[in-house]
């Protein structure tokens, strides 16, 4: 009789605790949908601050603003975390042609980030159409040296999301310039990372070497590295060239900061739930799905908490982290400060794949049985939120170094629809007006969501 | 021991059911992803004939290219069914100002699609918002009559599904205008049926009785219809008025057409799968989202099993319906012919929500128990492509009718995500630009998936 009135408690109990987690849930969407906030932040940022490359003018305002708008909240901390960071600067807009004869077609191309600069006369070359770094190898010196290589593979269509497709394409820009130098080639022209057909140079980073020995490398528009392809095949004699003349430059180090909100938990002060993005973006545009989204929603979720009364059992912080994009400064910096503190962190979750509808949640290195027990309490919850989909898969750049510093962390991805993603990544497209203002709260909602299951109930 | 191996046996079968069952998903996708039609072929019928009103110009047009479309792809059969359809003109572009005093606003209006034209001189008179049709109740004809109408009840952004939000402000569009007429209102204005903030009015169908009594319907942008209830709730004297002039017309029915175009079943010719959408569409714009996405991805359908070689064993129906926006007119013709020709029909897909990423598919009028065996069977199989959330929920307005004329069909929905859509709807800015690629490819994909098994393995 004893055993089955426990039971019946546990019971109870367990079913009054689903109630009111759907209670809690529904309150967060209902605050990120009916009262958001990140939409018209996100506007502020890219409307008023813009471009913010770690190191520029920018990126100091955006650093500046982001502080004020957190104390401004009301946290129960805020405050900077510094970071020296590299300061690579584009200079004067590019300029690349197709060199036929005598005749100069003029591409779209942008140098990729941390690239050097080509001689002030440009550089003029032969070129040589690559598929992959293999083939480099493949072909060897003899027909590499003194060309420039075009690395030309093209996303896979057949990945169902991109991210998978870019991680299929993306050695050619993180490695191939590099590669290639190491043949005795001049310069390198990567295809855009995306797969659409258009005219947009996509930037991005390419590995550099403070030794020396970098060569100059663009991103060429997939419409142009379509003609450049189809005229090499075409044309024997005389032998298609490519010229292309960039400015860029990088300037010592530059001091810069991470900027953390933080609620701190009722009963466990000295545990961490992190929830960031990163605040540096590319030049070319206002870095609104990248990753104005994602820091915008990190904050978000702090004032959902506040607004709705919710106080956390374990301290949870906004990150915006600086300097993801070409060099991972503030994410290594965060790490080392939060193993340097002791401080013990249950869970960082990284938004940094637009903000696009929600699908769900992927978490990096877990097991089956984890995965299995977050999808069997988890998934229920999340499921009319449409943002139920839990995953074993990456975490995040900025989030991966927690890893390292702190073995016993989980680290999770967010989740949005991807497919929209590499049409506007890096190029001058990545604008206020591509975002959606529910896709976005709908994503701050389902983060709050996660972060509130975690704080509660744990792993 | 015989009992054992027969129990093998069915679960060897089992297993490379669902094996062949994975591959052939694999298989449409691909082809959908790679070798996909339907995005240039949407390009064509926005571009090049551009807005299809039944009766107008461009329906024509579009039946007749529908068709060549079809033939060009060598189905078993293609063929037109006739049917009569009302033939409404909107005319010279809509005026609407709000007059305060001598100060006259022009405000965006579009007039409701089968709306009445007002007086040549337009019509002016004093304004009474209401939230809802109740509210005419209560407010009786004392206060109503005379006056303008503005139904203004905004989206309830709390709801996930834009789709619900919709269905929830809808009436005053639909049933407003000839409820406002019952009380002695001189016209309606309706608030834009969507939660974006813009300056588009978006038309749609309103009620039209030709036994008379119908008054003047326009929809106003909701930044119009925010300033318009401001200003009625500050201003008291002078009263503010409207002024709005609208030029539409009815003219007599015409003849139009469904397109049908099929793959005859192998094993049961006389069963049938239909998948469809509408090939009519507003007058703003390219009807690009709404419903060339969805006439598109029907075709793609048929033309992606005669690609991969894939036989279905009972016949595929792609029908473009005529006449979904004002009238329903082909959708009731298909059901009754399919009735007298003594067809007998498994089911019917309808994809009329958007040209977006797929979520799932929704079955209309199922027990519980139909959904869980649907569930068990399909969800892991669609699960890959993230098409998998199979629920219960409308099938679609076209296909509705066969539910009355054969009850023992099952219709079904396709659920692509829903936040974008109402941004655009009926308006000017749903034209080709507005429709992605890839989202549109996976929606093909996914209903060629969902068709192949029910046509395999029924329900």
């Amino acid at each position: 009789m004893k055993k089955a009135s426990l039971l019946l408690l546990i019971l109870f109990s367990v079913i009054t605790t689903k109630a009111q987690d759907s209670l809690m849930l529904r309150k967060f969407f209902d605050e990120a949908l009916v009262n958001g906030k990140c939409y018209e932040n996100l506007r502020y940022l890219c409307k008023n601050i813009g471009p913010r490359l770690s190191g520029s003018a920018g990126a100091q305002t955006s650093v500046e603003w982001s502080k004020k708008l957190m104390d401004g909240y009301g946290f129960d901390k805020v405050y900077l975390q510094e970071v020296m960071v590299p300061h690579w600067v584009r200079g004067a807009k590019e300029h690349g042609f197709i060199i036929d004869g005598t005749t100069r077609i003029a591409v779209p191309i942008a140098a990729l980030g941390m690239s050097v600069a080509t001689p002030k006369e440009g550089i003029t070359a032969n070129v040589i159409e690559v598929q992959s770094l293999k083939e480099l190898e493949t072909l060897g010196e003899a027909a590499i040296k003194g060309k420039i290589v075009f690395f030309n593979r093209a996303f896979d269509p057949r990945f169902i999301e991109t991210g998978a497709a870019y991680g299929g394409a993306g050695d050619q820009r993180f490695a191939g310039p590099a590669a290639a130098a190491k043949y005795g080639a001049v310069g390198a022209i990567v295809r855009s990372l995306t797969e659409s057909l258009d005219d947009y140079p996509h930037t991005g980073t390419t590995g550099y070497d403070p030794q020396g020995g970098n060569i100059p490398a663009a991103a060429i528009s997939t419409i142009a590295a379509n003609k450049l392809s189809t005229m090499l095949k075409m044309r024997k004699l005389p032998l298609i060239k490519f010229y292309f003349k960039q400015n860029c430059q990088h300037l010592p180090a530059a001091k810069s900061y991470n900027v953390i909100g933080e609620i701190t938990g009722t009963q466990n002060p000295n545990k961490f739930i992190t929830v960031g993005g990163h605040l540096d973006s590319w030049d070319l545009a206002e870095g609104a799905h990248d990753d104005g989204t994602g820091v915008m929603q990190s904050v978000e979720v702090l004032r959902i908490f506040k607004s709705t009364g919710y106080r956390p059992k374990n301290s949870v912080r906004a990150v915006f982290f600086m300097n993801e994009e070409n060099g991972h400064k503030g994410g290594t910096k965060y790490a080392e400060l939060a193993a340097a503190n002791k401080e013990e962190h249950i869970a960082a979750i990284e938004t940094d794949e637009g903000g696009y509808t929600p699908r769900g949640f992927s978490f990096q290195g877990v097991s089956s049985s984890f995965l299995k027990d977050v999808n069997k309490n988890w998934k229920k919850l999340l499921e009319p939120y449409e943002a139920d989909r839990l995953i074993a898969g990456g975490g995040g750049t900025d989030i991966g170094p927690l890893k390292e510093t702190l073995p016993s962390i989980v680290l999770i991805g967010f989740r949005p629809d991807s497919q929209r993603y590499f049409d506007i990544h890096h190029t001058p497209n990545d604008v206020f007006e591509n975002v959606n203002k529910r896709e976005l709260e709908l994503g701050a909602g389902s983060i709050a969501s996660l972060i509130y299951l975690i704080d509660q109930h744990g792993f």
